[in-house]
């Protein structure tokens, strides 16, 4: 058996099971102080069939650099009391097995290309856009992490000409991508869920331009074949399809990759990031024996 | 002995040498049909000493799937007269040796990365700014092909607010960021190149302000360490310390990879490209035996 953690915000979600798809016990606990959240999720493993190995796809930012002192801890975080939080050695030592570490969106990024909306791919964007908005990237059929790991929700979008009269709820960048298309974005803005917005609102037109650009830059850059788009935002109907034809209208036929480009719901569901975290446990297991 | 190719769009670089930055004998000759310029460059080979393997670093856009019928060909060019060009083909029946084969900037990428301004990192953009704008990538040390290849030359940037009366050079997208910074959109706009223009002509400003943001977009899009700005448009004096300011003031400080993250000029000078055509070289030897 093998174990999973898929670390955010507002829950940590929990598994045992045989294999990465084969989840076979689950559960969720709120995200509080480190000290109890971490004491629970401990608590619930220790009442399982015990695991070989252990991966955790946390909320970041995080520390991926194996060579480093501060390798699984989350670094500096606006989230009270979790800056320098030792996540991977913590359970390492409490349970005593291997433990896999990435972010949640690299986590989804490696499920979904392996079992998800990108099965078959070796390159492939997973983006959560909710309450925040962050991507994860496979290329050559690995996550990338480079100087730490991206921070997609953070590049500048073009604003539409008529779009002038909000300035973006990044406390950071103001109108980046994330100032203007994550869910509290859209409330700040529009006073309401994207979702609980009628079709004809103007609001899903905006949003799907913004997504479109990344998803298009996305393809331009880094050439991936997939940009699976996940997180409540992306749930609001018709809205993939306005991405897709905004992503369409800026290539404007140019790019060689051509129809292998795709913009793709989750193909696990809620399940990209857990999933992705038994990927990880599995890696560990096999570069421990 | 391996042998390289830097198959440009203006001239073709041919080289040989006991190791890629170990280059024994170098000629160029110009790009012409696709009969000529390799009937040259064949000639050229035939007189140096016999080689092991040849590396070819191509403009583009070309076949880099491995599984293609059209591996190593250039695909749909405007170039007249190289559209579905067989340059791998070519050399590998006329010189009966192994043949690497990728993008230019591709080639570059992987050169700077193990050789120049990027040596010992594990992930790099090679950009390079002239007639047009095309980047390479290499992430976890490995070149990135995905669906084809990268082509971000055609991302969109954000106009400047001020900046109304231009429409933009590039044919197929108007104001992406080659109709706007490439050698030719520059020429067009103000009559002069770049590096021309007085110091405190306005076009150094917008220039590197638009370089900045694909910059720092694939700083957080990518987390790559490093970014090398190549090509004739970035040789403008003061350029490069523009662009770095400005992909400072973009980040804000806010990217986890912090002082990291580094927009280097080429430490290969002119030869990033030969130099990768030669590793290209060099790694289908080693896959041959």
């Amino acid at each position: 058996m093998i174990g999973g953690i898929e670390a955010g915000g507002t829950k940590f979600v929990l598994a045992v099971g045989p294999t990465p798809t084969g989840i076979a016990a689950r559960h969720v606990i709120p995200t509080r102080t480190p000290a109890e959240t971490l004491a629970e999720a401990m608590e619930w493993f220790a009442g399982q069939a015990s695991i070989e190995a252990l991966g955790i796809a946390s909320f970041g930012p995080v520390d991926l650099d194996l060579a480093s002192p501060t390798w699984g801890h989350i670094t500096r975080t606006p989230k009270p009391g979790w800056s320098d939080c030792d996540l991977a050695g913590h359970f390492a030592r409490g349970l005593g097995v291997p433990v896999g570490f990435d972010t949640d969106v690299n986590g989804a990024a490696i499920a979904e290309a392996a079992h998800g909306a990108g099965r078959g791919v070796s390159s492939l964007a997973y983006v959560t856009v909710g309450t925040g908005i962050g991507g994860g990237l496979v290329l050559n059929g690995q996550p990338v992490h480079g100087a730490a790991h991206p921070e997609m929700g953070h590049v500048f979008v073009r604003r539409a000409v008529d779009d002038t009269d909000f300035a973006g709820h990044c406390p950071i960048h103001g109108d980046c991508l994330e100032g203007l298309a994550s869910g509290p974005a859209i409330i700040a803005r529009w006073g309401q869920l994207l979702s609980h917005l009628p079709p004809d609102h103007p609001a899903h037109e905006r949003i799907a331009g913004y997504l479109a650009q990344l998803c298009y830059s996305l393809f331009a850059m880094t050439a991936a074949e997939v940009v699976v788009l996940g997180g409540g935002v992306t749930k609001a109907p018709g809205l993939l399809d306005r991405v897709r034809e905004g992503a369409g209208a800026l290539s404007n036929d140019y790019l060689p990759g051509g129809a292998r480009h795709r913009i793709e719901a989750p193909g696990l569901g809620e399940n990209s990031g857990l999933t992705g975290a038994l990927m990880l446990a599995e890696a560990a297991r096999a570069a421990r024996s």
